[in-house]
């Protein structure tokens, strides 16, 4: 086990990486203040995880009420949030039960914004299950649901007392699901670590082999980074927005398909395509290096394109509207492999070209 | 103008109290980050407030979008919360929009809520126009909306950039509503500050008929005490529960009419009755100062007791049911005028007794 520390002063919190941990109890019972939790999964983590994990807390002397979600990106609203509340309420649950997400990241950003908000905040604990929220989603406080309008516009930033992340599940994670987890990996990469990027390029067929040590590592080196630019930077004002490398085009993508059509790591490595493809537009990002990353995505078996959103809805959806400049949405680029930065000033053209060589790519896919 | 300060770290932020504070949008345009700024209040405030408030605003180039609510706490729940997410969303505010409360404590709870989750946090700013709002709804954070199964249980702690108390909006305040204020006024020299209790005996009537400078001392010396106490425990862990003195019987009371049919403050004084009660009957509290909480309350027009709550009803509702002893609720007792504590340990025949007494002062009423 490998343990690294986001520091936030006061709510600073661990993060344990390693196989097994499932079934450690040891390094959650100290942090509980009641002989009871509340676990959040959903339908498809719980028959795999839920008697194991809650048979660790047991012998410990601690019960785990399960309160299994219906799985996917689509529940990720109000109404499975309010079901939290219910069940919570209907066992008398107070302000010193836990809550413990146990899932992917769907759970944790439902299980998380629970957590913040139920009788105005209970601790939580963070157990990712899959490779997206191992590496992303359950470091950073970021919790949120859906609104009809938009994609995480109601949430909070909230930080778990510690977070689990035991590498052996992710053999259990469907191909689609770990490959959607590598698009962040590879981001984690693109913006921070060349060498980190070429360690994946070198190792690329290790991680869909699902090698525990080339695992381990990856999940490891992104939690680092990710740890270190939170740290920096907790509520976004600045740095930490680089994280959203291809966000604003994944989430663009995402909205356009229908939530949970795309996986949200499949949105993000045809959003860096695209970011990528802007970069070296704007002359910031040589062509070789646009084409490795379209590359390791394409061998990562992700998507490099989209098809079927017009460039003006694709523009629309970003928040450009026909009246508006490019310039009024900030968007991140690579100023290398391994560095990036955030431009306010983006020419409509110069966006519209670069939407345009979706069309193009899509093109010469088919 | 007399100014204090919460002094909650990064988290600090100053009350400003006075007359005419409504106009002055001085005090408001430097915390902006935008030109723009919604303002949540409610069809009984708006046609009083708004416009005039816009205005000061409108004269610094700052556009005010009007969210106004249906009145009073039954709807202080998720459909109210989402109609703001709504209107901010259709509107296309952004994370620098601030969220203005212009109104009572049922505006403030809601959109301080709205504030702590659209789009992860907002900039929140406080304008209270009730006494219950401008002496204890307004400082400390905290944000809530109702449920179903209880008051107040979903919400979050978050701070506000400032609060402007307007002395001159009580003038216009309905007397049912000046008179549930002076409950919690009264509180607040119970639980901290004899000289206050004192005060408030002999200068009632000037607060009852509204002097001004009454007011302002009665707002200005609750703002103090409250922020003193919050300051010491922002999350309530020890200290700041004191504040809910006559609040787990009061909470009970409005659960048991039914939201709205009550108003807070008039719960909360017929609940201090009864924890005066309690108190002396612990043996903490003289027979004489438990009359005297009784005597000003009455004094204030305010209700001593509650009709048609079973005894049995009522303590279920503070969530004591049979197996349970009374032992498993704490609650802030009186130790004398000006000093409260806090008391895990109430046996369920003095409980039982204290409930009792309730039937009887309505019995000697009618």
């Amino acid at each position: 086990m490998q343990t690294l520390r986001v520091e936030l002063g006061e709510r600073s919190y661990p993060i344990h990486i390693g196989a097994g941990l499932l079934d450690d109890a040891g390094l959650i019972a100290p942090l509980l203040r009641s002989n009871r939790v509340a676990v959040v999964t959903n339908v498809t983590v719980a028959p795999l995880y839920f008697e194991r994990f809650a048979a660790g807390l047991s012998q410990r002397g601690i019960q785990s009420l399960q309160i299994a979600l219906p799985d996917g990106e689509a529940y990720k609203n109000w109404e499975t949030l309010n079901s939290i509340y219910e069940r919570l309420l209907e066992a008398r649950c107070d302000r010193q039960t836990a809550l413990i997400a146990l899932g992917g990241g769907v759970v944790g950003d439902i299980a998380g914004f629970a957590a913040a908000t139920f009788q105005r905040g209970v601790p939580f604990i963070q157990v990712p299950t899959t490779l997206l929220a191992q590496v992303d989603a359950s470091v950073g406080g970021k919790t949120a649901i859906n609104h009809p309008r938009g994609k995480n516009m109601i949430g909070a930033f909230y930080q778990p007392l510690a977070v689990l992340a035991d590498t052996d599940t992710l053999a259990s994670l469907p191909g689609r699901e770990l490959r959607a987890g590598l698009a962040e990996v590879i981001k984690h990469g693109l913006i921070r670590d060349a060498g980190l990027f070429e360690w994946l390029e070198a190792n690329l067929e290790r991680l869909l082999a699902r090698e525990p040590a080339a695992l381990a590592h990856a999940v490891f080196r992104c939690c680092q980074i990710k740890a270190e630019v939170v740290a920096a930077d907790e509520r976004e004002t600045g740095e930490r927005a680089l994280l959203n490398f291809g966000h604003t085009f994944g989430h663009a993508i995402e909205n356009a398909m229908g939530y949970g059509v795309w996986l949200h790591g499949e949105a993000v490595a045809a959003g860096m395509v695209l970011a990528a493809e802007l970069s070296r537009r704007l002359g910031r990002l040589p062509a070789a290096d646009a084409q490795r990353v379209a590359g390791i995505i394409a061998r990562a078996g992700l998507p490099t394109s989209v098809e079927g959103i017009p460039a003006q809805q694709f523009a629309a959806l970003m928040g450009v509207d026909k009246k508006a400049l490019a310039g009024n949405i900030r968007f991140i680029v690579l100023d290398r492999l391994g560095a990036a930065s955030i431009c306010g000033d983006v020419p409509a053209a110069v966006l519209s070209a670069t939407l345009a060589t979706n069309a193009a790519r899509r093109g010469r896919a088919n």
